[in-house]
């Protein structure tokens, strides 16, 4: 069993860098305070004895050696980024229950043939730069890299340039290396296994998501002065699309979700009707036709909506993923762990998008959830309990070290 | 009559400074280029033989003496700042032509027994601190000087700092001097005197606003793995809520118009259903009664919307003006001017909100009109043509002379 407290603690000291305003954090990727948190990871590793690579995009791998020179590692881990308004937990748990495990199998002075590789991928979440799980992705061979360094934040800053600022870009080729497994531990986000009194959830599959960028163009004009027939206004084009986006995400219920996370709108003054805005609409189902159905029907509405109302719309793709599904072996695993260690556990399929769901391209691959407080998260107020956290990672630990072999 | 050539001149030299990004302006308020515009404003001036008070607000007093050292200034401009995205006539207008018309005065040998004071008003246009027409609000009397100095930009930035900061800070106590009247020519921002071929607006009313700044507030949480029915979407609530305002000014038409042009959502993340949204509905109507049932309806409409989300909601002002009528003798002299230099005229009434609204509380004012291409403003391809801007400084100077009497 890992030592909890230790897990605990470790995910608090975590928590200092970068603190938001409620409680929670705001360590968004590539930021200065990235930085500090990534240095923190890598003392941590080298303190329980494990060597640091770094690949050229910024992923980290902290390496414990198995004891046969010709297996390949069994990865494990997760982000360290964070939301802007974001909880302490939220990709945090998997990268530091992935060292806690290193640190008890140093305790117990345990070795395993594989090695074992702690992982933090870079940007996760997707919020600085569009699309999420873009490092995982550059390594699964999703993305491509220069692409993925181009991604340009709300400030027109580069993916790639903000990278070398911090001093995290590695020497490694990305995605060279060659995994015998990955696992990933994450809080589920949602609210079942809390619902339901489930310590463990073995994610089976992942659903699928779609993000499109729609920039709708009316035209700029005087609020006070400008008759009602001669308006052409965006935002309120914007508003009718955003309806119809909630009632096709409901006509597939509860199979799919939908709603628009990021707003912009300009000029954005109080006496100037809309005359462009830009949101991004986010719809995801464990199915890929249920996905490809909502976007089409959003697209047709919001292109009827403009076209009544006088305005332009464009589509673009900001993100996206298909439904996975996880290995089989890999998820079996883990269900035998929590079986094993008396965790009671039902089978889940992820509602977020996570950077195992690009890793199962490339290697076995299987998740394990703890629960958190009402399903809540990308809030500050984002909580788990010592118990379930240390739950969630005692099935990591097992079935890690039943992959990589004792 | 007005030196056309030299007034567009001096509008092209004026729209260097402040470029925007499509042919407009980009000259907000207390920034740098504003401080530009001031100074070159200035230099021409005095040029022309002015002397130049400032009061402690930023507002701008170029004097061109009378003969008679008993009689009150007639006063005449209205104000150089501009939208984000504004025009190149939208305000300067009006404060150049007052500079044309003490240059045509100066030609001429022409003296008038009051003196002429060419105003440049400060923050007319209210973007980056809200509300519209402060300054000209403080000198009215309308606002107190200390809560128009802590009005703060989106960064933070208080009004008064920000005056400190460009160095146009007067010594003159605001409000202190007393007007024999006050002219203001202005763009029409509206299509009216361009659809029916006229050349020259008598602005006989203008008419009235509210600014309800509203925010909704829901729950940040998860896009993906938060289910539907759970969902507190803040955003999906203002998009509710804009719908109804058009709904609601529409059943008032033509007497009223509404919109929402300011829109913020927190914490803006594609992967996070808002939580909170910040924005700002704009009803405007020439009768008082009218707004006072919009603002009504707005607000019981958006509590029950946000009721049924489980969201909240909160109402504050951001702005707002009654209807104004202008004075009976100051509009006669517009609409004589008009008639004895042979333009054609209608009597109007703004749409839009102007310092002369604030100032006819204290001076007898009216406003003079000309048209504008296709009636747009606040959009940096606002256009008007070199005949329509002389005959309006033509009008003005007439109407402004008449009432300074020879
Ligand atoms: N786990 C998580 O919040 N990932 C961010 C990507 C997503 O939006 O699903
Ligand atoms: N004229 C003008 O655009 N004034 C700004 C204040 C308003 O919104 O009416």
């Amino acid at each position: 069993k890992i030592n909890g407290d230790r897990l605990w603690d470790s995910l608090m000291e975590m928590a200092q860098i970068g603190p938001g305003v409620a409680g929670g954090n705001n360590r968004q990727t590539l930021t200065d305070e990235d930085g500090e948190g990534r240095k923190l990871f890598q003392e941590w590793c080298e303190a329980a004895g494990c060597t640091m690579g770094v690949d050229a995009i910024g992923n980290m791998f902290a390496t414990r050696p198995g004891t046969d020179p010709d297996a390949l590692p069994v990865y494990v881990g997760s982000h360290l980024d964070t939301q802007p308004t974001g909880g302490k937990y939220d990709g945090v748990l998997g990268v530091l229950a992935g060292l806690e495990l290193v640190r008890t199998l140093n305790d117990l002075n345990i070795k395993t043939r594989h090695p074992i590789v702690v992982t933090n991928w870079t940007n996760e979440e997707g919020t600085r730069f569009a699309p999420a799980m873009l490092a995982s992705g550059v390594f699964a061979g999703v993305h491509d890299q220069a692409w993925a360094e181009d991604r340009e934040d709300a400030d027109g800053k580069k993916f790639g340039d903000e990278l070398d600022r911090i001093g995290w870009r590695g020497e490694e080729e990305v995605g060279a290396r060659k995994m015998h497994a990955f696992f990933e531990l994450h809080i589920e986000q949602g609210p079942i296994l809390e619902a339901e009194g489930k310590d463990i959830g073995v994610v089976t599959h992942g659903q699928g998501l779609s993000w499109t960028q729609v920039t709708i163009t009316g035209k700029d004009a005087h609020t006070g002065s400008t008759p009602m027939p001669m308006r052409r206004n965006a935002g309120l084009a914007m508003a009718r699309v955003l309806e119809k986006v909630e009632e096709i995400a409901l006509s597939h219920a509860p199979d799919a979700v939908g709603a628009a996370g990021h707003i912009d709108v300009y000029p954005n003054s109080r006496n100037v009707i809309p005359g462009k805005v830009v949101f991004t609409i986010d719809f995801r189902s464990p199915q890929k036709h249920v996905i490809e159905d909502m976007v089409t029907r959003m697209k047709a509405a919001a292109k009827e909506i403009c076209a009544d109302m006088g305005c332009e719309v464009e589509f673009g793709v900001a993100g996206g993923f298909d439904p996975v599904e996880f290995d089989e072996g890999c998820v079996a695993a883990v269900r035998n762990a929590a079986e094993r260690l008396g965790y009671s556990h039902r089978n889940l399929v992820s509602g977020a998008g996570h950077d195992a769901c690009w890793i199962n391209r490339v290697a076995p691959t299987a998740m394990v959830m703890c629960p958190c407080v009402d399903g809540l998260s990308h809030n500050e107020a984002e909580e788990i309990s010592k118990d379930w956290a240390t739950a969630g990672a005692d099935v990591l630990m097992h079935a890690v070290v039943e992959t990589a072999e004792i």
